[in-house]
């Protein structure tokens, strides 16, 4: 295959992020949503919160770490946070994943692709935590909105939902206290227990 | 509301991205597409094929115009290219909507996403144009993907593929060539009419 095929094969692999379903509902709590939808939100938020980013982050680098955040994903399945085994595994099933998914480009671009990803994963650099905010608050905002739908199916505490978004406080504070706030609402009204 | 909570509240309308179904079957042929889906895959594609662009288009631009290019089908709903009256009337649904949805953001992010929908629409610059290229690209990959699915539930001839995809040439030739290919492939294997 030359460099065109091979990025196309890449893409045409891309097609099931549209398979890989979260835990989270989508707005009218009709269906789980799945990566794409997810991905899509991501960057939507990524673009419609810069102004919030933390000095340092790069609005284009974290555009396309927000595009490529979950590619993995398509080998190695969504992980849910609140699921301990999965989490366990996760890193060895995602390198796996990573090393067979970039490795269906051009060299150059799979390192680079797969460098965003490890950027975003590693959670240091002013762009990843920027990403790694708005992944952990798209979630919450979305479990909100949906009365809190996939919390009450799994039974979610407000005090691990606290821990899960804790790394937003100094990456984007406004979104923070925002966050802070939802939680509280939703405890009060019985979507998530104490 | 503060601009905090306009940017959430235009948030919240995008995920009624997920329930704007496109013509276009997703690559497993299972179901058709959504409009948040398709925007995620012009984001990779763009990201992919960006050293393909033509001289001039700015990547971050590409991105984000790719993020936004199909946001006022939320209110306009997808216009099938191959339906006449769909796309009379698409201008003025399309501007309605546009209206109503970036008036719900702060007035200067309002004005930012709205002009890169319109460089979009418009097809001049060189960033609209790749994006437009991409545009027009991944539905016809996605329907030869399907085995000419959509084209034949819709009795779409390949001349009026041909006629779609020739805006691709000047912007992004090898993707013409490619997309060329297809067609005479999709038309010997009796997915398109001739």
């Amino acid at each position: 295959m030359d460099d065109f095929e091979k990025r196309l094969a890449f893409f045409r692999e891309t097609d099931r992020m549209k398979y890989v379903l979260r835990r989270t509902y989508t707005g009218d709590a009709s269906r789980r949503e799945n990566d794409a939808e997810h991905s899509f939100s991501l960057i939507l938020l990524a673009i419609l919160f810069e102004s919030y980013a933390p000095p340092g982050a790069d609005p284009e680098r974290v555009l396309r770490m927000a595009a490529v955040h979950d590619l993995v994903e398509i080998y190695a399945g969504d992980s849910y946070v609140y699921d301990q085994s999965a989490m366990d595994s996760k890193a060895d099933r995602e390198n796996a994943a990573a090393k067979r998914l970039f490795g269906l480009l051009p060299a150059d671009q799979g390192a680079e692709l797969e460098a965003l990803w490890r950027e975003f994963d590693a959670e240091e650099t002013p762009s990843a935590l920027f990403c790694a905010a708005l992944d952990h608050f798209q979630p919450l905002f979305m479990n909100y909105e949906t009365e809190g739908k996939s919390w009450i199916e799994h039974g979610v505490s407000a005090q691990s939902v606290r821990r899960r978004v804790k790394m937003i406080e100094s990456a984007v504070p406004e979104l923070y206290e925002y966050s802070l706030k939802l939680i509280q609402s939703a405890l009060e009204r019985g979507w998530l227990k104490e």
